[in-house]
């Protein structure tokens, strides 16, 4: 899957795929998902609906590679040295206006999953689960630097504190999620939970 | 405000404002939020619209009284001398059956309340903000009994940690959310997060 997927890839260049996942997120913002069309798509990047269905497959899958290529949460290429340090530095990726932006089009993506199951794959096949292998990287790092102890029970619920506070930030306190909550948040719970000091 | 919203809903007998509360949900997971008519709430508790409005105000009002009323949350009254016994308590109140049904209900009442602005300020005034005080109460107490530091900075994030795993459940494991998986996030997270041992 991932050979073809490559594969398939390769024909357009990183800048061509990049301007076309810019075109898809711009979209998404103007319509939702429910409205956006391949059509739109092809229109708007000047592609043919021909080579947007050979290179993603389809809608879902178009618009969740737009998604995860847009986030630079590449947590795995983060390596700081420190637990402390990865988290902080993942939490500052990202400056406060794109965060914004982000959490918007995550919240309006994982909104329209749950009525169309398509896109709840993709969702989780393509984002979600590329995010949670990223975490168990930097764990792995920190449980093999003896910084978090291996049978610490926090471990398993990393991807639920990262993601549950980003997800919760807009409802509970009116405000969109900062890297200034972030930062807060990873040393008042995230850090205690899992036993590291956070000075 | 509250006295008038007492004095007018006493118009009506507890059972049979509980009998409105269960008629409402159960119409809210038929049809959904955007689909269900003050009209249809009339007809299936055989209620005038009048008197829906009068006690009610209105749609959102209604929607999101018999949400908080279904939901056992009552967790100012939940006293058992322990934050661990506080949280424990809370979060077996519901059976693992009405859980789910409550965060299936609760999450597609949050997604409508993005495209609904009466829907969202009558969830955060009517649910959100009573559900945050209770909680508020309940870390009161345990800085009163000397568990919890008073400056512990996991305070002021209680609700992000509780909310976060509950919403980010359904997600990430492909699983409803449990009291078993609750009580393992409370010990492995919450508590350890609060500087509260867990035995």
């Amino acid at each position: 899957m991932t050979e073809v997927a490559t594969a398939r890839r390769s024909r357009i260049t990183p800048e061509r795929e990049a301007e076309l996942y810019t075109a898809v997120l711009e979209l998404l913002r103007e319509v939702g998902y429910d409205a956006l069309t391949m059509d739109a798509v092809a229109a708007r990047t000047r592609s043919s609906k021909a080579t947007l269905y050979r290179q993603w497959g389809g809608k879902p899958e178009l618009v969740v590679k737009a998604m995860r290529h847009s986030k630079p949460g590449r947590i795995g290429g983060i390596d700081t040295g420190s637990l402390r340090g990865d988290l902080r530095t993942l939490a500052s990726v990202e400056d406060d206006c794109t965060m914004e932006r982000n959490s918007d089009l995550m919240r309006a993506l994982a909104m329209a999953s749950h009525s169309n199951p398509d896109l709840m794959r993709a969702f989780k096949e393509l984002l979600i689960e590329p995010e949670m292998n990223e975490f168990k990287q930097v764990m792995q790092r920190a449980v093999d630097r003896g910084e978090v102890e291996p049978d610490c029970p926090a471990i398993q619920y990393i991807v639920h504190m990262m993601v549950g506070a980003f997800a919760t930030r807009t409802l509970i306190d009116e405000a969109p999620p900062t890297q200034g909550f972030l930062l807060s948040y990873i040393d008042a719970v995230v850090l205690p939970a899992l036993g590291v000091p956070t000075s």
